[in-house]
């Protein structure tokens, strides 16, 4: 498989890098192509703008998407977010590694979904969900929290982590069509000992070596909705 | 009262920015004061990193929240983040004012909570919820965005907006404290008539004369769980 690795943590020795290169070490492994986007080292930029477009169709009022689906037809999308299309047009499978910051992904990674996940390719009108423009394409989320793990579930302080991951698991990957595998979760990491740790990494050891194993996570079918997009009678 | 306003849209001549110009305006007339933080127009940096910090708890690895929790009480964190922080500290009520990008904030703007909300005075140890830093002010969301309202709600294809919205109102406001007011949505924007859109001024001239009015959000209380925060028998 092709696989895209895009990484977001402020700390190049920090454990989430270190989950990310023990993926990176046993799928190469297995003979897997990989491609990396390190998002703190390569200085991305995160914040959508008029400058991610070199010829813009309305010089006068920026609607984002619009001139996204402009761009993307004219090759004129900003070459730091044309790079990126190419890196995850070219996978079969993109794994997002990071840290949860306020239930949610970094802001360097979310001004990557921002500025990459292009209206006019990844999704577009009626191309969302099951007909989204990612679709064969599967993604994994691997991150790292300092919350305890029966801090969630049903009845649980902070409720079911999948609820709060759920503009990102199905609003964003599932929105593009990817096949979205179950989350790989380490938990509590700034302060479980060096043993954890370990067992954490052998877990993603075991997870990465048996990648066509792990459960997708289910979402609505377009199919159950019309044409206007209300539910099917 | 003493209000915040925190904008975040690329484009000044947006709806977005429309309706945040009318929320100032009737705002004032009523003798709140105001503060805006126009987030684009300040070129917020949203990237959480060591550069945020001018004397580092520890030089050779960086753990975030404990960098935060020294810096603000040392006066060692960097000025931007000072300077929101003491908008923030001030204000009775924030409001946040942004379109939706998927199912989220645009990445400026969840850089400033990554940056902003910073663990020692917003949050820390078992200070969140009804416990967080924030306890007695007030958040409301204002948001706009593509889809239209049927999409949203039980049985609908993207379920209730509320649930996308989850790790902003409950995992992020709500954590540091704040009385969550309903958010007021326009739907549709891009693709509306004219008319609708004054409608929805109509509606955020309305709201905002009657701000006390705004009902509250629910959420879990910390006295339903235990010392280690599972749920009270």
């Amino acid at each position: 498989m092709k696989i895209l690795i895009v990484h977001a943590h402020p700390e190049a020795q920090s454990f989430t890098a270190a989950l990310k290169d023990k993926a990176i070490e046993v799928l190469k492994a297995q003979g897997h192509e990989i491609a990396l986007s390190d998002l703190y080292e390569m200085n991305w930029n995160p914040v959508a703008s008029a400058d991610d477009f070199l010829d813009r169709e309305n010089e006068d009022y920026l609607v984002y998407a619009l001139e996204q689906r402009k761009a993307v037809k004219n090759k004129t999308i900003a070459p730091d977010i044309q790079a990126e299309l190419d890196k995850l047009l070219w996978a079969d499978l993109v794994i997002f590694s990071f840290p949860i910051y306020w239930f949610s992904v970094p802001a360097i990674l979310k001004g990557w979904f921002d500025r990459v996940l292009v209206s006019g390719i990844c999704y577009g009108g009626k191309r969302f969900y099951d007909r989204g423009g990612l679709v064969g394409k599967k993604a994994l989320v691997m991150c790292t929290l300092g919350g305890r793990e029966h801090m969630f579930g049903e009845g649980a302080i902070h409720g079911p982590l999948e609820d709060m991951l759920r503009p990102l698991l199905r609003g964003t990957l599932r929105y593009v069509g990817f096949d979205v595998l179950a989350p790989f979760v380490a938990w509590h990491v700034p302060y479980v000992s060096d043993e954890i740790r370990q067992s954490y990494l052998d877990e993603c050891e075991k997870i990465f070596t048996n990648i066509g194993e792990v459960e997708f996570l289910k979402f609505p079918s377009m199919s159950d909705f019309d044409e206007q997009l209300y539910p099917q009678k």
